[in-house]
């Protein structure tokens, strides 16, 4: 099993992404990173090769543009690395929207799907719940949602052991008529299609409270649901913080909680849960954080082995196949390329 | 000043309105409560007049059929009194669709607005944010955008005294080319409009950490952020609460931050704000929460009274002309009846 590694792109340095490299390899996955072979300084490190690469696409770069120009950036050579069959999956922890750009180019989607999707595991303290789309596609139609569904469906059961997981559309009211034109019109296919375990819409309060395994949405909405999730994190410990520190007994108080508070830290700590899953291609992209420590490097790679090892992407296509949701919604195939997963 | 109450729809029960009524009253605000005179027993309480109502409109009506159908109904009443000029501003702790409505056909429009929003102030531990719209516009276009913007803004400088307030647009990046085509289009609108202080883009993450005064998006995205924020907050205070209860030593911390806590938790008290504004109409309505104890109606009222006070709706229509946004934002004021603000 081998994973290829954007070798650019980490906010802490070269060393953190070489140790991260190093203690994924420890485990027995392989790992080809596609960087700077002097910076990285891997040399001779069990279980790595290092492709040398000294083109990459930054923050700053328009992702697109620059993927379809720079052949030889990193994150193009990693998803080339792919494609061609040298590696089962890639790890970038650059730009999100470059690595999800070389990714679409460069791994060719699933039959029946039209657009990739953006996955993440949400740190809920009751039970990880599956959330997409959070950013790869701003606005969409109802059969995307509709393709969601069954992405994020098979990745649950397939990578995460949920049997049966339950699928949620995200919108403003519990009633089947509820939400933007498209929700509703999702939710009406949803509930008819076979394969699925439609449980209907949920509000966002439910989100983090974890009352279904998946949550299906726009990519506009998840990326600021997303981003306010994470910022009542912090900005709640942020506050709880300054309260511990406002007088003495309770200064006191907060020394005895920390070890509890330090668990559930962990729990919502990025680098635990590796990063954000690019569904709906005929490999898993995984998109690390940009500010990821070593164990957060390590953990992208772990996660992007582990959904090669389960054939996630096989137990997907074949869903989608179960599913044979109605045609309106998983026509328009773009890709439909000779040999493709079906 | 004279406040109309609807008298139905606390879930806390009859008591719990009339005692809210009771200490609005006794902060010199006139109320007039339209419910059921007995169940209310508020006979004979200085400054409240209980005008006897028996009709109501529950959560399970249709808002919008209700409303239309239902005159005696006593959220339309409430409406109706207020556009008689027998009070200044409506409150209600009833359906929120339904009192939305109420207020929509019964108050008018400002000029210049086509869609009234929905507003609440974010319980930040930073500082309070105003927010809008969480609810009332599922769909919306630019200038409806634009027009939320001028809404917040007023309300802001003249309710919330905040001097020159700063208002962004929530989106998925802070670049101006980022999120729907609609908020593309209003950044543009908004970057160019005289009389407003526009900070540009604002992502998810900032929004609990007040980095602006008014956060402006469509109520689909703003109901579905209010309702994850409330959900995270409540979520990450159980699993704290959990970890205090976990061992002896993290028992006695949690006991001794105790009152520290107390006083994060009142700020995040739905009581504590009175409840949401229905911006841009020529009265304000407020939406108290439906759980609201005695307080939370209390502060329900008296949010109303200060409105009227300030004149918030002169402010609103004086900052409109002062904006006097190019005409595409403002055209199209469908209500335009003789006699309007202007």
């Amino acid at each position: 099993m081998t994973i290829a590694l954007d070798g650019f792109g980490a906010e802490q340095g070269f060393d953190v992404l070489a140790e991260g490299a190093r203690r994924a390899a420890a485990d027995g996955i392989g790992v080809r990173v596609f960087g700077p072979q002097r910076s990285l300084g891997l040399d001779g490190a069990a279980g790595i090769e290092v492709v040398p690469t000294t083109e990459w696409i930054g923050n700053d770069d328009d992702p697109v543009q620059s993927v379809r120009e720079r052949k030889a950036a990193s994150v193009v050579r990693a998803a080339a690395d792919v494609a061609g069959g040298n590696a089962a999956a890639m790890v970038s922890v650059g730009s999100t929207g470059a690595t999800m750009a070389a990714a679409t180019f460069g791994l060719r989607r699933l039959k029946g799907v039209q657009r990739p999707a953006l996955a993440v595991r949400l740190p809920s303290p009751v039970k990880p719940v599956l959330f997409l789309d959070v950013g790869a596609n701003v606005e969409v139609r109802s059969q995307h949602l509709v393709q969601f569904a069954f992405l994020g469906a098979a990745f649950s059961a397939s990578v995460l052991d949920v049997g049966e997981p339950r699928v949620g559309l995200l919108t403003v009211g519990e009633e089947a008529g509820k939400g933007r034109t498209e929700i509703v019109e999702a939710h009406r296919i949803l509930a008819a299609a076979p394969g699925i375990n439609f449980a209907g819409n949920i509000e966002g309060g439910d989100l983090p409270e974890a009352k279904v395994d998946v949550v299906v949405t726009d990519g506009f909405t998840g990326n600021v649901a997303l981003k306010v999730m994470e910022g009542a994190a912090r900005t709640l410990a942020g506050a709880i913080s300054d309260l511990a520190h406002s007088n003495v007994l309770a200064a006191a108080g907060g020394l005895l909680l920390k070890p509890a508070l330090g668990g559930l830290r962990k729990e919502f700590d990025p680098d635990t849960t590796g990063g954000a899953i690019l569904l709906g291609l005929r490999s898993i992209a995984i998109v690390g954080h940009g500010s990821a420590g070593p164990e957060g490097v390590a953990n992208a790679v772990r996660l992007a082995a582990r959904t090669a090892e389960v054939d996630a992407v096989g137990r997907t296509a074949a869903l989608l196949r179960e599913g044979h949701v109605e045609r309106s919604a998983l026509v328009g195939d773009e890709s439909a390329p000779a040999g493709e997963e079906a």
